[in-house]
């Protein structure tokens, strides 16, 4: 459905992208599986797994903030690499109030992501 | 700086919208204090509490799903109801993949938001 720019395949165990790095591409899972983790203490949590259809990366992409988890592929894994300007267009049309209810929603997901990582922490899961 | 169709007073203790009703207005707090929470096994779990100036209300405005959680005055409260037909016009400008990748992040946070509130139940918090 999305349109793809180019695809890339990652070995097992190879990084997509990094927490706390710049980039705001948006990538699709075209085939095998994406975990999404954060470090916690030098522990590395899972927050989510992605399988094929599903996007991943777009947060960076709507409040421009550095990477808040790292992507990892999980066996070999081929993601395509969502086409920027389809997107950017749209979005620089949108209004200012648009634009910032957007980044609203996931300045809260990384929030409420942090929290669910200290409460885990602090539960000893 | 939203534009607001409407304000209204609510009473502390007051319910603005509740957990699981239908309805995708979004508001913004304009003054007094709004309290974001679920009913967890008949816990009222405060999620989050709004502040002048923070909209709430734009999951459901996104995904057209139920309400994930009420919301209620702390204090004497004056919300406004945020213009609709503004962002519904953009709303529906944006194509089918902007639209998918934006309630990909509301379904995103209201998981992560239930992951959160089950995590705080088994750690007895």
């Amino acid at each position: 459905m999305f349109q793809i720019a180019s695809s890339e395949t990652f070995m097992d165990g190879q990084v997509i992208f990094a927490e706390g790095a710049n980039g705001d591409w948006m990538y699709v899972v075209e085939s095998g599986e994406v975990e999404i983790s954060k470090n916690v203490d030098g522990r590395r949590i899972v927050v989510e797994t992605f399988y094929p259809g599903e996007i991943f990366g777009e947060m960076a992409y709507i409040d421009k903030m550095p990477r808040s988890a790292t992507a990892t592929a999980k066996g070999t894994t081929e993601v395509g690499i969502i086409d920027r300007q389809i997107f950017d267009t749209e979005y620089n049309k949108l209004s200012a109030d648009f634009q910032q209810m957007l980044r609203t929603v996931v300045i809260r997901l990384r929030r409420t992501t942090m929290k669910l990582l200290q409460t885990l922490k602090e539960s000893g899961t």
